[in-house]
């Protein structure tokens, strides 16, 4: 599959965009469907993406932001959320979702709704986080990705103010916390970064093969 | 890109494998080329993967994982590591790399090693493993993404015994965390859960467009 290779090696966060160039509204659809479709552990799904569209909150969130075009003038602006508590209440819409989907009878998904309890509600509020940021992070890397298939671009931006992004989207009151950005456009054909080529370590150094 | 769309509906947490069929070595090398691919912040790359092919090894992981057969009859089986520590001489080597491979001066990188060393190295402990292993997830989610649109199925393994498996491994010695793993197999056609509906929310409920 060399297309992926060479669509992973065109990638890269990209610093200057097309101004002439705007994602179709097909394109959105395909990339709401694409993080619709990230899997997460016990497929219980504990996030929420908000796409950005009003001015006023963009500049807000540029302010307490460290790259601040991408929050301000990229195409689509997506703040990846991680519900904060994910409680019985929860678990129960999730399963009731499954014995929907696949109809089958809610009664039999029972012992789910405990492991699930057990491994993942019960966890002290830190790891829970750390828990909930790494599968918004599934998100993220399988956005990324699917992207850079469809040669649009995308520019994560971790480097943001999370409580302040979470004062000025309203997020406590809805049970989210903000966990990372993504601006998502086309690249300009001036941006120098994007020519730059892209560096890793050699494969030697980052695979161990254990015989 | 509906192929994107049908990869991601195709793909699953696979259980059972087709012991008739073999991952050929140049889609070992493709998968190995993908995974270091994968963006990170900085692009330090704060990882590590190890290819566990040791029979005895991945019978004494077997013994400290939820999921018994992924990791010892898996085809591939990968554990995805984090580094327990970026510290400056990681970093030298980073943007070493970096002056080499883009022909630039190593001095003009020095800043970069200041905001790295301020907003990574000098984070508590906790936080910087958090970080460090949302960085090991967006690999994940980059990996899981392109073995879908390769038809190759992976299933990824939270519930490991994470202690055990540095121990058994070694890792604290390499300075690396075990974070979590993949099993690499193709599905059998006896999977059941594969033939199972895919379960997602709507996408109402997992998409805010903020107007």
């Amino acid at each position: 599959m060399q297309d992926i290779i060479q669509s992973l090696n065109w990638r890269c966060a990209v610093k200057r965009f097309d101004t002439n160039k705007k994602i179709s509204d097909s394109d959105i659809e395909t990339i709401k469907e694409i993080l619709r479709l990230t899997p997460s552990a016990y497929g219980v799904q504990p996030w929420k993406f908000l796409i950005i569209k009003n001015k006023e909150l963009r500049k807000k969130l540029r302010e307490v932001s460290k790259s601040k075009a991408q929050v301000e003038e990229s195409d689509i602006f997506i703040v990846f959320c991680s519900l904060r508590t994910l409680d019985e209440k929860y678990i129960n819409k999730h399963l009731f979702n499954v014995s929907q989907t696949r109809e089958i009878e809610r009664a039999t998904l029972d012992p789910y709704k405990e492991i699930i309890l057990q491994s993942i509600s019960s966890l002290p509020p830190q790891e829970y986080k750390a828990w909930a940021e790494k599968q918004v992070y599934i998100a993220l890397g399988n956005l990324l990705t699917s992207l850079a298939c469809m040669k649009i671009d995308a520019c994560p931006l971790e480097a943001i103010n999370k409580e302040r992004y979470d004062e000025i989207l309203w997020l406590k009151e809805k049970n989210l916390s903000s966990s990372v950005a993504c601006a998502i456009w086309y690249r300009s054909k001036e941006d120098t970064y994007s020519l730059l080529k892209k560096v890793r370590f050699d494969t030697e150094e980052l695979f161990e093969i254990i015989n």
